[in-house]
């Protein structure tokens, strides 16, 4: 994507989160990449979303090294850089204390697949990291959150399962582009709001079948995507 | 009812339950039937509920056979077919993936009916599908999906109990009409909503008397219905 | 109050209660008597809220006759009627489904005083009736709950606790004006919101203290009320 | 901060717990202090939220006595006279009952650190005072509840936890000055809507680490605070 395409991808983004709730006060932040170039575009930090306009962007490289002195990126811009390196395929990334999603976080819990909501856009639990130790949290917080996601996903497909919960923190969501992360980072919290009450009332359900969540994520993902075309 | 009439109806239909906030992102549909003709009128595949009219509806027969070529049908026509097929004196079907009702389904649980709320529409629990199996979801999942609604409703009428939890999926409601279907897909998550608080403070609530179940059906459906006259 | 004032009091309050998300769908009624001519304004049936006008409300008189052909009262008038006989101190009467304070009534448990925002409008346990008899329902339901309700009032003063919840149904609220029964009915929904809130996080929690209960209650309502003067 | 400011800010203060939905009815009220004259200004009694301006906020001095006959003081005044005595380096006092921050205050339970949403506000449990006794309750209520306020912070420094969990009755929340009381206000409330969430889903989940928990509020509270700069 081109980066001034990116710029405006990414600013959407950031309003998109806002408009739908995902984000209170200030704890969010989406940024996208441009793979053929190696940068990246974030939210700045300290401007009101009010005031966030596609030039004020903040820019950066794969390293997390800023590109650009006029605009300080968020503060964490090193998790999304560990996520872009690691994750080859992804072109966006977006961070949200959204509410449900951080209540399955705060409570170290994965997200099961217990319906077809769910399965339409995760194929599988959202796992949750494992805490962090002091150590991590004293040395580099950000870039050691941001490993704790790569580790948790060392038998995952980030496609396939494109969110994690942070424990006793909140939810990273990615994409393929900025828009795809937005749609990811609403059904996530579509899916943790009826996943939280359907445990309360049954907290043995069982997940769904895999031929169940098989069938929907692929109506939408698979190389025989049929939905919506 | 003519079909340029319905064709209007069912786009309202697929409004409402949008404005209503049954429908989250793209996950519901509402059709309607001309039983004089045996045509159903659907919401179309693809196309943003924005830019829906009644013009761009989609056109299907009784076997789910697409009569115009112009909109593709809603990828969930073949599940709404089967009920038209099997419950003869339905005019509407909505799918939805309302929040409380679909909490239920996930939770595969039947509504009981706690209170009059849920009288006024459903006389008798509203019940859940049992799990499709494997080999169901791999031959025709959709026609599978009608189908188990109908093996549900083998010794229930569908017009005292207008609607269904599909296990691990969401509700499917109808209706004389499409307007009367969004009526009960509204009541149905209304119930739901109350429904799940109630058996989260008392988990062994009984249901409301028959007596009482029974006089505040018949006060709106019954030939002797007084209400709103 | 004279009754043409009466009547706007009483649209108002209806409109009120819709407005403040307290009615669903077309479950709710309020009216309000004037107790010089013992007449009584109610809610037409049958009119949609958004054409509900001063001068459409019904009217009837203490044994619920119509007194005015025009418009036919709320199927709930009987209702009323009883409580206005039985509470001599009361001049409005609203009926909502409210939906926590429905969840109580569906509960069959009375809502217990756990905080000063119950005290401030509610002094003690606003109770629930016992269920109806299949006789009773069969014979005059509606008037039957009424009377249900009085039993229950045997030995509450209405003023000091100004609503009750009727087992398996929902609240019927009541105020020294239509606008006073629609603040209580306001405050009666937010003390059920946050009474099934902590009930669920503390199951065993006991009600305030008589002395906190009786400090707030009396600010507002004793003698020597002090609050918003 | 001059006092004409200060009307403003305690104006704007008021008007946000009422927009972002903190404050039901008229169960609220703010106030700031001009520190280098000692005078408060805050809510006055009596004055519906929409009539509230600078010009008829009410004045008082840190006894607690009315300056200006003109406009009555919220009836919450002394409790919050003795929090501008105890407390010298806050500005601002909030108290509104809004709903999760109220849940626990009746029932009785401190809000703990479960997550980096609370500890970017609260530097450990936001606590919960005991009950107040009878005899207090009739001497001087409004003034023995800001005393059980200060009696719980004996070991708390109140800039480190800006909020406490009144027992049976509601939050009280304070800063360096009104529009930083709000966002502790908002910030209370979100915390403790996930908080209960996690404990109902896992009643026995444990605070964050001290170092999670430090890390967050230093990165926003610290002399070496970097957040947002």
């Amino acid at each position: 994507m081109p980066i001034e395409e990116l710029r405006q991808a990414v600013l959407d983004a950031n309003i998109a989160t806002v408009r739908h709730g995902l984000v209170v006060s200030t704890f969010g932040n989406a940024s996208g990449i441009d793979r053929a170039s190696g940068r990246i575009v974030i939210k700045p930090s300290g401007v009101p979303y009010d005031q966030l306009s596609a030039d004020n962007m903040a820019l950066a490289d794969l390293d997390g090294a800023v590109l650009d002195n006029r605009f300080k990126p968020s503060s964490d811009l090193a998790t999304h850089a560990v996520l872009y390196r690691a994750f080859r395929d992804i072109g966006a990334v977006i961070h949200t204390h959204s509410t449900f999603a951080t209540i399955f976080a705060q409570s170290c819990r994965a997200l099961p697949p217990l319906g077809t909501t769910h399965a339409d856009y995760f194929r599988g639990p959202v796992p949750v990291t494992r805490q962090l130790t002091e150590d991590e949290i004293a040395r580099d917080y950000v870039t050691a959150t941001g490993e704790v996601i790569v580790e948790t996903f060392r038998d995952i497909d980030p496609l396939e399962v494109p969110a994690v919960l942070v424990a006793g923190h909140g939810p990273f969501v990615w994409g393929r582009d900025p828009e795809d992360a937005v749609t990811n980072a609403l059904m996530l919290e579509e899916a943790a709001r009826m996943a939280w009450h359907t445990l309360v009332l049954v907290p043995d359900i069982p997940p769904i079948s895999p031929a169940l969540l098989d069938r929907h994520f692929l109506r939408k993902h698979g190389v025989n995507a049929t939905y919506g075309q």
